[in-house]
C-alpha cells in the first residue's frame, strides 16, 4: 500500500422518502437557492414537486435553472454562472444525474471567480472558493454525488475536460433508489458499465499490487453491480436491486477503492471522452465499447491481476494465468452485450475510418492527464481492438 | 438495504513518515495542545519525539497528559478534564491506540461541560460540544481513529460504557504502519480479533439480508486481516502486512460496513466488556473467547448467513448449509487459536463458577444497549459455550 490521504466529508442520506429532507439540509447554507436540473424528467417523475415543496417549507427562495444536457456543455454552464451571479445566489441544489451535478459543481466554482470558468478546466486558474452545493440524485452512475470532480464539454472545441477540488464535495447528497424506477433499461445498463469502469481503472492500472482490501472492495462492487443490474433489468421497480446499484455507483468513485493504490490512470475514460464528445453517445455506452478492447491491449502488462479478476468475478480457475485472464475479458464483454450495452464501434455506427480522428482527439486528454504512454499510435491500436 | 445516513468527516493521512504532519494539521485548531498518551511506549519507539518536534515546529504550546491505561478508567479521565480546563487547552492530540483515543475523546467532551463527564456515559447528559481532537495511531484495532465513539471503564462500579457523538470524530488521524513494528505478537493477534469482531457483529445481527456490497466489504476485511496478520506474526516489520492490518481495522468500524444493514447489535462486545472490566484482560483476548461461543449459540438464527461466511472466508462448500455454517465457526475458532489468542475462559484462568457473576455484570450493558433478548439466562448459555 502506498501513502495516501482520504477525506470525504460529504453526508449521504440514503433511502426511501429521503428527498423531503433537502430543504432542512439546504437551509444550513443560505436562503437563495439555484435549483439546477436537466431536461425536465424530474417534472414527470414527481421528484421536482417533492424538492420544491421541501425547499419552500424550509423558507428558501428558489431560482430555477434547467436544461442541463446529458453531456453538459460550456455555454449552458456559463449561462448558469451569470444567472447565479445576477440573482445573488448563496447555494446550489442540483437535482438529477451526474451531468446535472457536474454542471452544478462548475457553476459553484464559476460564481466565485471574476475570470472565465473554463480556465479551471484547462489549468489556467485554480479553484479558490465555491458555493455550497447539495444534491438529489435521480440517475446513478457517475459517483459525482460523493466526489469533488466535474466533467464538462467545451462544445466549440470538442473537449470534454474535468475539474477537481476539495471545495466541490457536495455538502449533502440525497439518494432515493425509488427515483431510479423510471430509468429505462438501456440507461440502467450504461449506469452499470460506468460503475464497473470506475473501479477497474484503478484496479488494473494502480502501481501497487499490495492492496488486498482495495481489491476485494472493487471486486465486491463489480459483483454486486452485476447481480443487481440483472435484477433491475428484469424488474425495474425492484427496490433492493436499485438500492444496490445506487450505493455501488457512489462507492465506486468516492476515493476509497483507490486509497493506497499509488499512481493510477483512466485510460478507458480518456479514450471514451472522445467518443462521447464527438458523437454525443452516452458515456456508459462508450465505455462498454472501449473497455474490452483496452483490456485485451493491456492484459500482458499484469496477467496475474487480470486472472485474479477472472477468478473472483467469473470463477475462472484453470491452471493457466493467461487463459483465465483472457477468459475474464471475454466474460465481461459478453456480460456488457447481455445487458444491452454496445461492445464495438460498429454497434453505434462509428466507422473504422474514424479511428484516426478519435485518436487525434483523445491525445489532447492523454496530454492533459500526462499519460505519456498513450501516444496517438497506441490509442489507435486500442481503438482497433474495439471494432 | 435500509435507509441510512453516512457521514464520516475524519481526514485520514496514511503511510510512512506521515507523523511529521501532525503539527501543521493541529495548528488549524488552536495553539494550546493537550498531548494525551499511554504508558510511555511512545517514548521508546521514537513516536513521542517525532510528535513533539512537529508540534513545536508548528508553534504549539504542549501540555502532556500520559498514563492512560489499556482499558481507560474514569478517575484518570477526570484528571485529564481538570488539567485541560486549568491549562485552558484548545485542542487535543492523542498519541496511542484505541484506549488513548477513547479517553482523549471523553476529555474533549468533558472539558466543554460543567457537569460530570460520566453523565454522558450513563445517558444523564448529552454531548453538546467538544474540543477538536487529532490522533496519531500507534496500535491499531479499535477503529477509534475514524469514528465518533469512546469506551471508558468506571473502575469503582466495574462498568465499561461508551459515548458516541458526531462531535467526537477526530479532525485528522495519522496512521503510520511502521509504528506497529514493535507491537508484540500477542497484541497483533488481539488487534486482528478486534477488527474481525467489529465487522461480524453487524454482518450476523443486521436485520436486512439485502446488503450484498456491505457483505462483501466485510468479507474482504476479514480475509485481508487474516492474511496480513499471519504475515505480521512471522515478520513483524513487514510494511505491507502492517499497512493492511491497520487500514482494515480503520475501515471495520468507520460506519461503512453497517450502512444500510438496519438495526444490529454488538452481543459479543456486550459480553466481552464484562470480561475485560472484571478481569482486566485485553479486549481482543476476551473477544476471541466470546465469539466462537456466541456464534454456536446464534447459528440457528441465520444458518444461510453463517454458511455464506464459511463459504466465502474458508471455502466450505458441501451441500449442507448447516454443516458449512458449523464448519465456518470451527475454522474461525481454530484460526484464533493458531494466532495465539485465547478461545475459552479457562485459557485465561477464569473459572466456570464465575459465569454467573460475569452474566450479572453483562446484563447492565445489555439493558443500556436495549438488547432485550439478552437476559441473564441467555448470557449464561452463551458463556457456557465459551468454556
Amino acid at each position: 500500500m502506498q501513502n495516501f490521504t482520504f477525506h470525504n466529508p460529504t453526508e449521504i442520506i440514503f433511502g426511501k422518502h429521503t428527498i423531503r429532507e433537502i430543504g432542512a439540509k439546504a437551509s444550513y447554507f443560505g436562503d437563495r437557492v439555484l435549483l439546477v436540473y436537466g431536461q425536465g424528467s424530474i417534472k414527470t417523475n414527481g421528484v421536482y414537486s417533492q424538492v420544491i415543496e421541501s425547499l419552500e417549507k424550509a423558507g428558501l427562495y428558489v431560482t430555477e435553472f434547467g436544461g442541463v444536457k446529458p453531456n453538459p456543455i460550456l455555454s449552458h454552464l456559463e449561462e448558469g454562472v451569470l444567472l447565479a451571479k445576477r440573482k445573488k445566489i448563496g447555494l446550489i441544489v442540483a437535482v438529477g444525474g451526474g451531468s446535472v451535478l457536474d454542471e452544478a459543481k462548475a457553476i459553484a466554482a464559476g460564481t466565485r471567480t471574476d475570470g472565465e470558468v473554463w480556465d479551471f478546466f484547462v489549468n489556467k486558474a485554480t479553484i479558490q472558493d465555491a458555493m455550497p452545493l447539495l444534491a438529489v440524485l435521480t440517475l446513478s452512475a457517475t459517483g459525482s454525488e460523493m466526489n469533488p470532480t466535474a466533467v464538462v464539454t467545451n462544445e466549440v472545441h470538442q473537449k470534454k475536460f474535468e475539474i477537481s477540488s476539495p471545495l466541490l464535495f457536495p455538502k449533502t447528497s440525497i439518494l432515493d433508489p425509488t427515483t431510479l424506477y423510471s430509468v429505462p433499461n438501456n440507461y440502467t445498463a450504461y449506469s452499470a458499465v460506468d460503475t464497473i469502469s470506475h473501479v477497474i481503472e484503478g484496479y488494473f492500472t494502480g502501481d501497487d499490487p499490495s492492496t488486498p482490501i482495495q481489491d476485494r472492495l472493487v471486486e465486491g462492487i463489480v459483483k454486486s453491480t452485476m447481480e443487481s443490474t440483472e435484477i433491475c433489468l428484469r424488474d425495474p421497480e425492484n427496490y433492493q436491486g436499485r438500492a444496490t446499484m445506487m450505493w455501488a455507483a457512489t462507492l465506486a468513485l468516492n476515493g476509497l477503492p483507490v486509497a493506497g493504490i499509488g499512481e493510477f490512470n483512466f485510460p478507458n475514460h480518456m479514450i471514451e471522452h472522445s467518443l462521447s464528445a464527438i458523437y454525443d453517445i452516452p458515456h456508459g455506452a462508450g465505455l462498454s465499447i472501449v473497455i474490452p478492447g483496452w483490456m485485451k491491449f493491456s492484459v500482458g502488462d499484469s496477467p496475474e491481476k487480470f486472472a485474479q479478476f477472472a477468478h473472483r468475478i467469473f470463477g475462472m480457475a484453470t491452471n493457466s494465468t493467461e487463459k483465465d485472464a483472457e477468459a475474464g475479458i471475454d466474460a465481461l464483454k459478453a456480460w456488457f452485450e447481455k445487458i444491452g450495452s454496445p461492445v464495438s464501434l460498429s454497434d453505434v455506427n462509428i466507422p473504422e475510418s474514424d479511428i484516426e480522428k478519435i485518436a487525434e482527439n483523445a491525445t489532447m486528454l492523454a496530454n492533459k492527464w500526462e499519460m505519456n504512454d498513450y501516444t496517438k499510435d497506441v490509442i489507435i491500436q486500442v481503438l482497433r481492438l474495439c471494432c
